[in-house]
């Protein structure tokens, strides 16, 4: 268990959650405000390792639904996250002990962090991806056997829906066909489990993971000439199943976006002064990444793109015409690749025609 | 309080309930089966006057909600009604004392009745329309302070939807959205209110009238060479504030059905050997009869198709092309004449450009 007392902290995190978050998850700019007006405050989040809960705790995730891009012309309501939690409570007919965050990229990686700070509750360090994805049944929390549901989705107005089905896919229909009804957006409590499924389904040691991706990238940049290279070089040391290679340096030829159906569609094409090209196809996050044709990365491994320069990373929103950019890949934590999480999340289940293969085999180091 | 006992009762109140049902509500035909069953079991459904009902009752609503189209070919689960009351026994936290219809038209009638036999409940002798209509907010319960929310709609698989919301018409916005998304026809709980709101906010009586108004029908093919007179005769005389008027005897020359939007849209056009006309249109329910053009009954007074010979009232996915049919406008309950409640329900609100007249004005006797 650690608090997290600094402005800093809070945005490297912020920083490597966008890195985590593979094009999506939105801005968490929002997000970092949020937390960081908790700190000002003097309400430190803190942060639980898996083993420091109780089995009988009883765990919610906390995040924003809905389009992304709508995301960031929201500021979160502390009212409103307030009014979930307390009829969040009242459904489950408990008090909440702990919060984790459903996915580890952009904005749902703090809205957690500050709720907690506000409510003087834990929140776990880890999540149901170690990245982010598009849908609500795309977690290891899922395949690992707990359920997305009961879920209480809660607008700015006090509207409430609660929605409770067995099957995590209909439920992720059924949620967003709300999230739409309502207004695009809106804050949801997801997956109450207990402590003893959180430690068992979870991504484990992923809030850390995001505050030493940003504090690495930060410290490149005093430290290093390249500091795309020397983050590189971090993730490939940071762990024995983390792997990660540079896929592309270049420039931004064409990148499309369309919002459609609450959804950000879209592909990014990156060429360098050789004519190589790398295309990047988006369905609210990168989903796969191809150099002149040939995968180098595919979901669940994460593909993040950074400002050439700086390294800083860019969500899919912020990609522009001519902008200098690195493209990494980062291997998914080991419970995301296994068999039964392909099939949920891997290559097929965005229509690809096409097997999941680490980033280190696709990719020499 | 009263037992019925006798299915010959249950097949008037059946034949009632299209009759109040203005064209819509559903064929009852599926919940005359259920509450015979009942019946036959030896669990008699239990009529209660309001005021029989203590005011610290606690009372629901329970209704199929979707197209009715849809109703006639979906066979009402017992099983799941009863998962449904449990369901909202536990969102309320407190037992349901006793069942009132939100609608006195078609199916949505019968199901209280069944249901509440079934569990040993009184239904209360009263509704929120004395008719049906096609919206949620549509009722005097929602006019007099009642919310429809929070609501249950629960489908055959045990998904559960709840919604909360403080505006009735943005309730039925959401309700109708789950409804479609989760298979077009679900059963739902309504409008928790008290004892006290129930006796306030109801439309009274209204069970025993479609008991009474299908056996002065089936009375009438007995007694009388013309049953169509007979019961405007005797609708006339069923109490001062009630007034029928035979407003066309002829021919469906025309009939138009469309399913829309989990809506039932259409028009029926009537003529008779003089060439006169009577066009219905429909929204879900029979909205405005007009005789050459002139408003001749509009809602929210009541549209009833009659067979010519029979008398027997029919829905309007029963009306065929050639068939000889009686139109009958009778008028709506005074507690649904009044300006809060054509607010909510009146002409305007049906997209026509007129102002409510009761029919007893429009067609002299």
């Amino acid at each position: 268990m650690y608090e997290v007392t600094s402005q800093i902290d809070i945005s490297d995190m912020a920083r490597g959650a966008v890195f985590l978050g593979a094009g999506g998850g939105g801005d968490p700019y929002v997000g970092e405000l949020f937390v960081s007006a908790q700190i000002e405050a003097g309400r430190f989040p803190r942060v639980a390792a898996p083993h420091e809960i109780p089995d009988d705790a009883f765990v919610v995730s906390i995040a924003g639904m809905g389009a992304p891009t709508i995301l960031v012309e929201n500021l979160i309501s502390e009212r409103a996250l307030l009014e979930l939690v307390r009829r969040t409570e009242t459904l489950h007919n408990r008090k909440v002990d702990a919060l984790i965050s459903i996915e580890m990229g952009g904005v749902n990686s703090m809205f957690p962090l500050g709720l907690g700070a506000r409510l003087g509750l834990p929140v776990i360090d880890a999540d149901g991806m170690g990245r982010a994805f598009p849908h609500l049944e795309m977690t290891s929390f899922s395949v690992y056997g707990c359920r997305a549901s009961p879920l209480v989705l809660l607008d700015d107005l006090g509207s409430l829906i609660t929605i409770d089905v067995v099957d995590d896919r209909r439920t992720e229909e059924l949620a967003r066909t709300n999230v739409v009804a309502m207004g695009a957006l809106l804050n949801g409590s997801f997956y109450p489990m207990s402590g003893a499924d959180a430690k068992r389904t979870a991504v484990a040691g992923t809030i850390t993971q995001t505050l030493e991706i940003g504090r690495a990238i930060r410290e490149a940049r005093h430290a290093s000439a390249d500091p795309v290279h020397a983050l590189l070089a971090y993730l490939n040391s940071s762990g024995e199943n983390q792997h990660a290679r540079l896929l592309f340096d270049g420039k931004i030829a064409d990148v499309s976006h369309e919002t459609r159906d609450g959804w950000h569609w879209g592909q990014a094409l990156v060429r360098n002064a050789s004519g190589d090209e790398l295309t990047i196809d988006i369905q609210n996050e990168y989903i796969v990444a191809r150099r002149n044709g040939r995968t180098v990365t595919v979901v669940p491994d994460i593909i993040a793109t950074l400002d050439r320069e700086s390294a800083e990373p860019l969500t899919a929103e912020m990609l522009r015409y001519g902008q200098r950019i690195a493209v990494v890949g980062f291997s998914a934590a080991p419970i995301m690749r296994r068999a039964e999480g392909l099939a949920v999340f891997g290559p097929r289940k965005f229509k690809l025609d096409e097997d999941f293969v680490g980033v280190e085999d696709l990719v020499t180091a």
